[in-house]
């Protein structure tokens, strides 16, 4: 990192937090590729937060990078914010339960997902996303509005709405979190 | 479009505009590749509305695929919401003046922009993101808040914030909002 050069400098940016600490200060153009990612304890996933609340000072919208390997996915839950998918490579299932007016999610419609092609999930619908494909990773561009994300998650389709669990903040957040404390003695 | 379909017709979705119309319903998985692309009248430009408000009822956020021939570029604007990119191909200039501060833009910072680079625009900095490369198209992926987009257009660097122009509703959400109107009869 540069320090002391001021092209550099004004650009970075910072934002405070509770305890007074400031995030590290990023370059505005990030090469994606050298971005950080992780599983987060989940086997098959590989997610890069491109543009993120915690990590970037983003306050509207967020953007991911996520990968699945053949015959994993997310969990099933649901979140009260917009969420859009770009498919850039594999192809998988979407099962969206658009039951938030019902006790609990219900069978899911199922809906096929390509390259090359987009969807958005309503708030609050339940929904998961699968890797389907045999052998090919899926890759997915995911934004969403509201961040960070508040995850409510079921163990299966069949879970109330009310037993839903709330993960917050979500690993990648509470990951940032993590880190933006450890660093305190460097700022 | 099939009419009367259940299975279709629980995931289409429109949402009433306020003259009582309905929009056209679209399928919940689309294809990026045959959605409707315009260059709205400038030169070198591709756009599609891949999830949009005007569109397709999104609220919160907005995203775009944007393709820039050889030499062109957006023109000089700001607007007031949260804007990332994501360069999926291609190379260019971002032209960044965080001087809402000031009267005027003034002389804009560069950064080099570049496959599988990222970059967001602080809200109301003014702005322009040109494609310099003599031979590739740059394309780009671009989510915006707070749609739909009012953007605020200046003819150079030098143009008083107070002068700039004021473009509402942009070129691509002016066109729906005809299509529209226009398709009112099939409603």
């Amino acid at each position: 990192m540069p320090e002391g050069e001021p092209y550099f400098m004004f650009f970075f940016h910072g934002f405070p937090l509770s305890g007074g600490t400031r995030i590290s200060r990023l370059p505005l153009v990030r090469n994606i590729s050298e971005l950080p990612q992780n599983n987060y304890g989940r086997p098959g996933l590989s997610h890069t937060t491109i543009a993120g609340s915690v990590l970037h000072g983003m306050k509207e919208i967020e953007v991911w990078l996520q990968t699945f390997a053949p015959g994993s996915s997310t969990p099933i839950h649901r979140h009260s914010c917009e969420e859009v998918f770009v498919v850039l490579k594999g192809q998988g299932t979407l099962y969206l339960a658009p039951s938030s007016h019902s006790k609990y999610p219900g069978n899911p419609q199922e809906f096929h997902i390509f390259p090359n092609s987009t969807f958005h999930v309503p708030v609050n619908d339940a929904h998961q996303v699968w890797n389907t494909d045999e052998h090919e990773d899926l890759q997915v561009l995911v934004v969403i509005s509201r961040p960070p994300v508040k995850v409510f998650t079921y163990d299966d389709w069949s879970v109330p709405h009310t037993a839903s669990k709330l993960k917050f903040p979500y690993y990648w957040d509470e990951e940032c979190y993590q880190t933006t404390s450890s660093s305190k003695d460097e700022l």
